[in-house]
Parts: C-alpha cells; sequence; structure tokens
C-alpha cells in the first residue's frame, strides 16, 4: 500500500511539474506582427475566404485557430493613435514611447529590446520583414535611433546588435545620411561585421552553408522598399513565407540552444493605408502563410515552441458592413492587382496614346476589377468613375492622391472606393486607427497571452515563456 | 517520513481535484449581452474615461480586467451581417438562424434555449434588459416566434416559458398581435400565470418578499421601448444595475440551487445605430455598472459563480481614428445628453417661436454641445449645421432622420456629425456590421471561453460550465 502510495506521489509530482515546465520554457520563439492588423482586418479576410467559398461565415486562417486568442490596446506614450515605431518599440521593448522613436523612450534613453535579451540568453536570434530593413517595425528590435526616418543610421546599428538573421526587401538609404550627406555604403560595412549579404533565395541557399551571419535581401534590381504584394506576385519574387522558412534552416544550423525570430507581414498596413481591402485581405493569408511554416517547425517541437502573432495597431479604421445586414466580400476576387499596380496601369495608359475613351477606360476596368462585367455598378459609381476619367484623361488635371506610402492616380481612387462600396466595406481614416489588434498563441508559455492587454506586455510576457532576463 | 509523504500526497490530491472541479461547477451563471457592443465600443469607452482624466490611454472597465478575453463571431446562416434576433438566438441556443428569428431554426423548429436547460437543471432562471422585454434578445432566450416583430406573441411567450425573473423597460404591443387584431392585455395573463407584476424599483421592494414569480418594469407612464440612455438620466429612473441588483436578491431568495441571469444593455445598440459616441461610451460604462453588481456577488462565490459578457453583434462599425495619430474624446465630456434629445429640444425650439436666429443656435448648441464655447468648430462644420438650420428652421423644410430607433431633427444630424469629427470617431455604418464582438470572462469555466469562437459556442460553453444537459 504504502510502495503504491508513493508511486502514487511521484506521478502526481511529476504531473505537476510537468506543468509547471511546460509553462516556462520556450527555446524556440516566433513573434509575428501584421503591420496594420487589426482585429476586422483578420475578421475580415476570413469571411472573404468564406465568400469564395460561396458561402457566409469563416473559413479559419491558421493563427485564429490558436488556443488563445485575445487582444491588445496600441496608443503609444504621445498619441492616442501610434505609429509603427512606437508600436514597434512598443512590442520590442515593452515600454510606450512617442511617435517616431525607435527602441528609444521618452527622454531618447535606449531601451533593450526582447531581442537583445534573447541574444543575451545564448539564443540565435532573426528580425524579417515583408517590407525593407530598416522599416521601423523591423529596426525597433535591433536599432535605437530617436527618429524612424534615419533609414542609414538605422543600417548602421544592425551589425552593431549582431543578430544571426536579417531579412526583408532591401534597404531604403544605404548610402545617404539622415541629413542628407552621401555617406559609405551600409553593405560593405555590414559585410565586414561578418554578415553575408544573399540577394535572392537561390543565392541565399549557396551561401548559408558557409555563412556565420546573414541578411538576406531581394534580387539586385527588386524595389527594394518592400517585397511585392501578394496579389502582384510574380513567379520567383520572395515572400514571407520563404523569409520564414529561411530564418529557421539559418538559426537552427548547428545550434543547440534555441532562437528567437521576428517575423512582419509588413504590408497589410500599406494596403490599409490606401484602403484596398482585397489587396489587404490577400497579405493577411499571405502572412498566415509564412505562420504555417512556423506551425510546422511547432509541431516537430510542440514543448518547446511558443508562437505570438500580433499587430502593432489598426490600419484605416476598416468596418465590415455600410449600411445593409450583408457584405459583398466575394466581388473582391474581380480584382486583380493591388491598386498600386492599377494606378501604375493607368499611368502607361494615360501617356500611350492622346486620346483614351471612355469605353476603353471601361473595358480597362472591366478587366482590372470586374466593373460592370461580373460587378454591377451603380449610377452614382460610374459617375464618381467618368468624373476622374473625364478629369484626369480629358481635361488633362491628374492630382494624385498622396498617402503614406502610396501615390495614386484619381480614376485608381474612384475604382478603390467603388470597390469598397460593392464589397460593402467601409474605411474611417487614411491612417492607423486606435483600434485593437488582435493576440494570438500557441505552445510554450501562450497561456501567458490570456486576458485583454497592452502592447507592452507582449515582449514581458514572451521574455517570461522564454527564461530571457 | 511515511506520514509527510502520505500528507504530500493528500495536499496534492486535493490541489489536482480542486482544479478540476473549480473548472466544472458553476452553480451561478452571469450572462451579460451588450447590444451592439462591438470590441471597438469597448475599447473606445476605456479611452475616453483616460482622456477625462487629462491622459492617453485607457482607463479599465471592470469586465475588461477579466482574466479571459477573446472575441467572437456573429454572422447569422443568412447574413453575414446579423440583427440581433438571429444573434440573440445564437447566444441563447448555440444555433445559427435567419435573421428575424426567435429561438427558431431555419426551418422554424423550435430551439431549446441556455436558460430553459438552467431551468431544468434545476436553477432560478432570470431574464433582464435595458430595453422592453419583448424585444429581440431578451425574447431569444424565453420565446420561440418565426419574428421578432411579433412583440405580443413574444410577451404571452414569457409565462409559457415559466422563468423566475423577468425585467426591463415594459412591453412594446401588450394588447394588440402581429397581425394588428386587438387582443386581451398580456398583463392579466401574465399574473394569472403565477407572475408579479413590479412597476418601478419601489413597487418591487414592496412586492417582492411574497412574490413567487416576478415582472420587473418601469413606473407607470414611462416610455415602456427602454429605460432612459444613462448621459440622460433622470433621479429615480430604473437602471440596469439595480435591475441586476434585484434579479440577484430575487433568484436567490430560498433558493440553494443556484441560478441563471441574462442581463442585456440594450441600448449601447441604440446609441451606434445613430452613431452617437457619447450616448454610446456611457451605455457601455453603465452596463459595466451592472456587471460589478454581479462581480460583488462573485466576490461572495468565487468558486461557484461564472460571468460571461460579450455582445450580439457591433454596430456602426465605429473607427476610432479618422485620419489624423489623434482622438480628442475629452470632447465628448461636453455632450449634455443624447442625440435622441437634443433632437427633441431642437423640436420645441422649433415650435417655440417663429423666428428663432443663428446666434440663438449657436447658443443653444453651445449650452448642449460644447460648440464654439469648449469646442473650436472649424468653418466646413459651422457649414454644416448653419446649413440644416437655414434648410429646417428658416425654409421649414424639415426631414427627419430615420434610423432603426430614432427619427433625427436634421440639426441633431448635423450636430452628431460635427461631434464625431471633432473627437476623431469614425462610423462605417448606420446599421450593425460584422465585426468581432468581446468575449469576457471570470470566475467557474471561464477558461472554456480561452481562444477565438464563434458566437454559438458561447451558450454551449456556458451549459458545459454550469453542467447543464
Amino acid at each position: 500500500m504504502d510502495r503504491l502510495m508513493k508511486r502514487l506521489m511521484y506521478v502526481l509530482l511529476f504531473v505537476l511539474l510537468a506543468g509547471t515546465v511546460y509553462a516556462q520554457q520556450a527555446k524556440y520563439v516566433f513573434y509575428f506582427i501584421g503591420d496594420g492588423m487589426g482585429v476586422n482586418q483578420v475578421n475580415g479576410t476570413e469571411m472573404y475566404l468564406a465568400e469564395q467559398e460561396g458561402r457566409i461565415g469563416v473559413k479559419p486562417l491558421l493563427f485564429t485557430t490558436f488556443p488563445v486568442a485575445g487582444m491588445a490596446t496600441t496608443f503609444s506614450a504621445t498619441n492616442s493613435v501610434t505609429d509603427s515605431s512606437a508600436a514597434g518599440t512598443a512590442l520590442a521593448t515593452g515600454a510606450k514611447t512617442y511617435n517616431g522613436a525607435i527602441g528609444m523612450d521618452d527622454d531618447k534613453n535606449v531601451l533593450q529590446t526582447v531581442a537583445e535579451k534573447a541574444k543575451k540568453a545564448g539564443k540565435k536570434v532573426g528580425v524579417t520583414t515583408s517590407v525593407s530593413v530598416d522599416h521601423a517595425t523591423p529596426a525597433a528590435f535591433y536599432a535605437h535611433q530617436p527618429n524612424r526616418n534615419m533609414y542609414y543610421e538605422i543600417a548602421l546599428d544592425l551589425p552593431k546588435a549582431g543578430f544571426d538573421f536579417y531579412a526583408g526587401g532591401g534597404f531604403l538609404k544605404p548610402t545617404t545620411t539622415a541629413d542628407k550627406q552621401e555617406a559609405p555604403s551600409i553593405f560593405p560595412i555590414i559585410e565586414e561585421a561578418g554578415y553575408t549579404i544573399a540577394r535572392g533565395l537561390d543565392e541565399y541557399k549557396a551561401k548559408a552553408g558557409d555563412a556565420k551571419k546573414m541578411v538576406l535581401i531581394q534580387k539586385e534590381g527588386a524595389e527594394p522598399s518592400c517585397l511585392p504584394y501578394a496579389i502582384d506576385r510574380q513567379e520567383g519574387d520572395l515572400t514571407l513565407a520563404e523569409i520564414t522558412e529561411s530564418a529557421i534552416s539559418f538559426l537552427t544550423k548547428g545550434n543547440k540552444k534555441g532562437f528567437f525570430l521576428m517575423v512582419e507581414g509588413g504590408k497589410i498596413d500599406w494596403a490599409c493605408h490606401g484602403n484596398d481591402p482585397a489587396t489587404a485581405f490577400e497579405e493577411v493569408i499571405d502572412m498566415d502563410n509564412a505562420i504555417k511554416v512556423a506551425y510546422e517547425f511547432y509541431k516537430k517541437h510542440p514543448k518547446e515552441t511558443l508562437i505570438v502573432v500580433t499587430a502593432d495597431h489598426e490600419t484605416g479604421g476598416i468596418g465590415l458592413g455600410t449600411s445593409k445586414y450583408e457584405l459583398h466580400l466575394k466581388s473582391l476576387m474581380n480584382q486583380k492587382q493591388s491598386q498600386d499596380l492599377l494606378s501604375r496601369s493607368i499611368t502607361d495608359l494615360r501617356k500611350m496614346r492622346k486620346v483614351i475613351n471612355w469605353e476603353e477606360i471601361k473595358d480597362f476596368l472591366g478587366e482590372k476589377m470586374g466593373f460592370w462585367k461580373e460587378l454591377p455598378v451603380t449610377w452614382e459609381q460610374e459617375k464618381m468613375l467618368r468624373d476622374a476619367y473625364e478629369e484626369s484623361f480629358v481635361n488633362k488635371h491628374v492630382v494624385f492622391e498622396e498617402s503614406l506610402y502610396a501615390k495614386t492616380e484619381p480614376l485608381a481612387v474612384a475604382a478603390k472606393k467603388v470597390m469598397s462600396q460593392i464589397a460593402m466595406v467601409g474605411w474611417t481614416s487614411g491612417n492607423h486607427t486606435a483600434g485593437y489588434v488582435p493576440v494570438f498563441a500557441v505552445g510554450a508559455g501562450s497561456k501567458l497571452f490570456m486576458g485583454k492587454m497592452d502592447n507592452t506586455e507582449i515582449p514581458k510576457r514572451i521574455a517570461k515563456a522564454a527564461g530571457y532576463k
């Protein structure tokens, strides 16, 4: 009897201890940040996916099925509505700061980031994004600069941080300082610090084996500011899923101590600044594809892996409904490309011939957006398109709409407005809002992410889950 | 040593068993439903409260501090954007149905509600609201009718359900059937079924002791459709907190078997249909005050009480930001009453004298909304107000804006638009949207509410937590 009891007690003790251990050890940490991905960007994407199947409801993305789901507030120290640098700093360091700051507090003191803590704890560290490597969100994890626009100075902080793997579209100002002086290119500086720079996936694969540290960017000649939108992707374009895959393979190479990897889906924000729902939802799906790569890793190491998915702020004030008790998200499938590319095609069209008549424009918009062909257009909407055409094509008076990341042809502006109206998606802003962002988590320590929280809590809880000091 | 081990083992066994028991027994269930309370109605309220203290950020409501916080989808069987009856039915029965249905499925079969299950399990049951007792949300818990507008027939289902406590503003059609026939008053019918009808809190207090079952409505003469908005409340008006308190006292009277209580904050929705942010936020605060009453009860019975707070759908597509990286929610404090009352005052003003000049209107709006006095008004905004004044006061051409629950004077419409602009709150709809609603939970079984879920999951999880079959 006594022996049986002893044995039983050991079993119980083991159960209790195991429970405790599971809750604390995140040897591998994935930290996904959907820039601009408020809660309803996620919900809208899932409803869009369901409508693609011809039904009402949601078709879940992988990350929304994670066992822990909550939401976070995002305001900065100075603004109810944060920018990406203050939000990135909050998500990286656990501290509120002013809009514009990168890894610095209100008094411009350097803040320690969760990535730096991971490195100190002996982990390999990766910082990756679908926009430029020196952009606000990734920068907040490795750089410390008073202003997000100091791209050159931010890039110089990259080798200083000494992380193992960086990836993104490229660098915005590789040879120009914040005060607009020409300066030595950051590329040799980064290489001299021990990094291999791989341009494109093939080069990465060829060089990864021998490389000690890695910076993976797009092929020579690509637009360095970002990867193309998922909706515009061409064969051979670098993707966020490929970046994630490369990061995992690089960070696990000969490494038994675990890793910390931040992956930013940076262009959800850009699409939402443009109030372009099809492009935004496709970007969310694209980030989910990168998360799937992480999840495959998680499945191999379920007790030691933590995946956290969140966002830095909401962009656009997206509303899933405009008046009736309906959505027509399926309409968005008729949109063939982002509003950026549509705008460029319109510029090309405008410059192609002196006279383009309205019937040609109707065909063009039918082709690109489904208007008149698959999607009926009301008289109000036709007027909006026609007015833009008359002003820019006939009167040759072209005033581009300038948003944070795009300059858009008047006709493309009208087209995207009409598309949102047809889909019954509303927007309250061309910039960010203070709306909740989601927090999803699975794996080791994921229960720490229960409940509503402030964004500053997230890196603290990651550090706790992973045992970083 | 052996004795010590034995003792230790008992302790461990107790801990494990206790953990299991805590997770299963919700003897007392509170189910709060904020009608129209999407996630950002909550976030907006907390940011409004912080701005009242002169700071950026959030001042937490009680219910957002609950340990479990997530979100739910709300689409109905027939519509991406649900109405309150299909959503109420989902929250009451766990089944999707068509917009308009009350406690019935798509084929008009009767669905069992979680309140009916609670009664079957021997619990006392209460169904309460701040709107009329026969309104969609409360009706979905006790009635079974093919259409939400069948108010008389819904009221007749109230004694049939046989629950112990009902409360709300009153009844919308106590003597008129759905096909517009005069019919016997529901009040004696309800009384004959064993109910005491208390009109007002004093009457409730006088009658509660002897009453077997109770229907608590407002005093004779009050508008039966709802309690007044919190922002418009006068001394002596019945409140949702008082209803909650009365429900608890009634349902615990001589009862050792526990209870199930649904409390609806019904007018968050109404204020958001009107795109009236100050009134909406004050309604959210008011529901939180009712939740505080439940929480006091929870603190006395923490191991046996479950509180779930959610919503049936989002209303208005509220966006916390319109362009700049700011909010000016503090401005809303200058609004003295709901847009409904403002509209009524404007009607009175219009009818008072033949000529009311613009300066008088400016004084009036300064008094009621703070315009020009505390809140600077742009020329665009002044024009909007002045245009509405010229059209309705000078030209005597008055076209009321008709929304679901209000007819609003043109000048009041302009005033509320200006107020939203000043506060930097945007709206995408005058009706519901498909935006996420929040789910907050504390107490016995609250962990069942982790993760993103569909609204149909909520009553199922409540039944599981409470052991209802």
